[in-house]
């Protein structure tokens, strides 16, 4: 299928035009390779992106991460990338449809939520529910599901459930359906080697008010599992549902796909609106969780530092894709390392400048002489999940480039060393990261931390710290990413990221970040006199801590060599 | 008309609660004193609040500002208090009406916007238009109208009503109706004396994109000026609506009445709703109303110093109102000034802590040894608004004072130094003036930040700097306030207050803040030591502008002492 036969066969079908998310029926989650619809139409192979096919052209909505990327990708004839930090989606739509007396949208509603359905739904847009035009892009290999023990988890999967079903009885609600695999995942302690970096479980689930559950998915192997609830296919969905008459559901009209609410619309169900009821609960850490979390960045921070260390005296010669294998080597030693959390972002000069870059053997290129490396990996441990950009001095960095580095690590240390009341929302504290970089005109254009599963999403919600708006307060025992920097085009790419626990503070009704990540940052980039004393002191404690917990895991050599990255400034 | 012979009302009508919104038909304004429905039903004289009337009892709902003050004045029998920063009035009532099959809550419609109406329409609540239930209360004095010179205005209402017109035509609509006073004040370059404090001209208008106007008032009295477009009796706006038959307007669903909405779907016009089109216009100065702008701030700053002076040597024996009043003769003195632009709030001691609290006869507090005098107060002249708060240590303040008094200016100063980029919203720059505070587990109940209007509303929008979302950005030639504190119930309550221009800075794209307020900042209350290097020269930088600006207009005394009350810290 080609974007061409597919323009035909828009105006077989009088539809003016096709929306295709990178999301299959599993939303907001990655893909299979074998799944990626928009790469395989555009060439595109950003993490993500939206394409609009029109009768004239494909239009691909990028955001800012992949503005340069996206058009390198793509044949300029057949595709205009449109950035949505100059412009969102909406207001696109909005502007260029005013044309038609009617424009009618083609959308598969097993590929997009109600809420994203009702936001099409402006000026003189029809959408039109057309799920055959262009079928989700299911992979058949099988995937092999596992359990997750107690031990990591901390919570059986009755337990959680019950939870579940005491909420629906609060609510009033005799049932709920789970369509965010993260959710299910989370659930049911289960776990499958469904994707490359992330242990999702890609099933869908009914649980009711008395507990009674039904997992739905393809191409699941459950060989080696002892099931406590039925799985059916995902083509029993609406036999299920039929027992469901006139009930009432809980539906989260921003994360259930619009497929599934016309099949309630279709069984009378009644309809109450709430945030998918497993987020909030699966953001906010158990305590062994807490505890498994500690260890896996206890591991990671071991792994990571013996790599540094590596790295410093075998830079010369090497290649970005070298960096990526040799630190997964690293880490695939370290116990309970299960894969990596996401694609490694190994930056070598003015790559680093293209966010959420990753080098492949098209890109490749080599680590230069007084440059910059931007590496930003992590790991899936059973316990846990590590995320972690540290920026490395490859021989000796410009005063401009120290200077934009020490920004970062002002920006950086700013918020986490904030202070704020309960109820503060991620929107809220996003500025006290910017500030410092504002003040010398320079931003980022991402945001500045996200949440992070335990052995799950290394990017979950519900809260997250950003311009965007953000509804969902922070909460003592969640975890979040901070993560700012600075992106010069054609130069370079800085970026410092730990990931913190949020914990309370002596003063009642206060929260305050901890830090998780262990691995040394860059002294050989900081420009000392743009530091308060402050900010000295929160380097040295954080390095202090760092040496500490790693030292007794380290050979010699690398005792010594973190013994110097960990001096005082 | 009492709360129980609503109440009876209330069974008779088969209503299950009424809204009484402080508001009258003039949406988002202040009152005139015999129009507080609010304040003669129950007590409650604040300048917010609204009261939802059952059968059973009275709720009024007030926000963090009255948390104290709306107890005292109300009955506990007959009204509960509900303060909005635990609860918002709508999760309220949605808890509240659960028990009902049908809550049938009849409003004025002429007092209650579409978007409040929309967002009252949740679970089981049935909205029952009810205007003669409970007409809004309007005051059967006769206002005088007169115009503003365009030597203050900068822009003539023909040249303003041609920039509607021409907006209309760019969204393709036939007209629009304004319901906001300040914005037909700013139109049509009309003011009056209806209320106290602000000069506004409480009227609508309809604007069609030909550029003709209806204005439409009762009890105007116009003799004295000549009026460009014709001005109707409010009772004539179905009349004249009638000649837009199935037309399109712009419609704003939150500051248009929900009355007009229907007056607008009985004549079948096609609504586009948007944003007041004159709010965002107006809250952009223009360049006279700038230049006017800072001269009023000078010739407040001249006065309320020359207050500041005498109240060193003259305050022992004074109460609050003693306060108001001679604060009041020093404005009165200076040129163009015209009224208070809000109730001066006088606070002594504890009074302090009171947010928006203002001396009454009931209330009138001396001022004590050792205490501290919260003074919130501002101008209307011809060519501008003021507002500004000062702190002022009566005697010798206590450590914890100093060091709360110290925190606030840490506050202060963070935001009004901080840089930003061009479409930043006021809610993200919000917590950079909390974190000061949040860092050692204070907080305030209230903004940060409030447009304020030239000869016009003290308080205005679009834009704001606050917890709550503002999706409205802030831009430059935008004037607001910026007013961190601390309130320490029972002992004393502290703001800085300083009105503020958005200018551009240096680097393209960049914005920050130029302050316009012109009165020294309360040195004897500052611990020093708890400043850093960049707060003390913020702080002595501007105290050197203030002095160099007010100087040549003091008494050799007064000369003296505004050389000490500025002398480097």
């Amino acid at each position: 299928m080609t974007l061409q036969e597919l323009q035909k066969k828009l105006r077989t079908e009088k539809l003016d035009g096709y929306l295709i998310t990178r999301n299959n029926m599993f939303l907001e989650q990655d893909l299979r390779a074998d799944e990626n619809l928009i790469l395989r139409l555009t060439g595109f192979s950003g993490s993500d992106g939206t394409l609009l096919l029109t009768r004239r052209k494909g239009f691909l909505f990028v955001d800012g991460r992949y503005e340069l990327q996206a058009p390198q990708e793509t044949n300029p004839d057949e595709v205009e990338v449109v950035c949505t930090k100059d412009i969102s989606f909406y207001q696109w739509l909005s502007k260029n449809t005013k044309g038609f007396k009617r424009f009618r949208l083609g959308i598969n509603p097993w590929t997009l939520a109600k809420r994203q359905k009702e936001l099409l739904e402006i000026n003189a847009i029809e959408v039109i529910s057309a799920p055959e035009f262009l079928p989700p892009l299911l992979s058949s290999q099988p995937a092999n599901v596992f359990e997750l023990d107690i031990k990591y988890a901390g919570l059986s999967s009755k337990e959680k459930v019950k939870i579940i079903a005491d909420k629906l009885n609060s609510l009033g609600a005799d049932f709920t359906f789970f369509t965010l695999a993260d959710s299910v995942s989370w659930l049911f302690n289960l776990r499958s080697d469904a994707l490359a970096d992330t242990p999702i479980l890609r099933a869908f689930a009914l649980v009711d008010n008395k507990a009674r559950c039904w997992l739905f998915g393809n191409n699941l192997n459950t060989a080696k599992i002892k099931l406590e609830y039925p799985l059916l296919a995902l083509s029993e969905i609406p036999t299920i549902l039929k027992n469901f008459k006139k009930k009432k559901a809980v539906l989260d009209i921003c994360s259930n796909s619009y497929a599934l609410y016309e099949l309630l619309q279709h069984n009378k169900v009644e309809i109450i609106n709430e945030t998918d009821l497993c987020q909030g609960l699966k953001a906010i850490k158990n305590p062994i969780e807490l505890e498994g979390i500690r260890k896996a960045h206890l591991r990671d921070g071991i792994a990571v530092t013996k790599f540094l260390c590596w790295l410093d005296k075998n830079w010369k010669g090497k290649t970005e894709l070298d960096i990526v294998e040799r630190l997964h080597q690293f880490r695939a030693k370290e116990d309970l390392f299960f894969s990596e959390s996401f694609t490694t972002i190994s930056a070598a000069g003015k790559n680093g400048a293209i966010v959420h870059y990753h080098p492949t053997s098209k890109t490749n290129s080599p680590l230069t002489q007084d440059s910059l490396l931007l590496l930003d990996s992590g790991a899936q441990y059973l316990d846990g999940t590590t995320d972690v950009t540290r920026t490395i001095a490859l021989g000796n960095p410009s005063k401009q480039m120290a200077e934009d580095y020490t920004l970062v690590l002002k920006s950086h240390i700013a918020l986490s060393s904030a202070t704020f009341p309960q109820a503060t929302t991620g929107h809220e504290l996003d500025a006290i990261a910017r500030a410092p970089l504002w003040d010398s005109g320079q931003d980022y254009n991402h945001g500045t931390g996200h949440g992070v599963g335990c052995f799950l999403n290394v990017h979950e919600g519900p809260q997250r710290i950003a311009r965007k708006n953000s509804n969902y307060p922070l909460h003592a025992q969640m975890i979040t990413s901070i993560e700012p920097g600075i992106y010069k085009e054609g130069l370079y790419g800085i970026r410092i990221e730990n990931l913190v626990e949020i914990v309370p503070t002596a003063t009642a009704g206060y929260l305050k970040f901890a830090n998780l990540t262990l691995v040394p940052i860059d002294k050989r980039l900081i420009n000392k006199y743009l530091l308060s004393e402050d900010e000295i002191n929160w380097l040295n404690d954080y390095h202090k801590t760092v040496e500490q917990a790693l030292s007794p895991h380290l050979s010699p050599t690398e005792k010594l060599w973190l013994q110097e990255a960990c001096s005082p400034l």
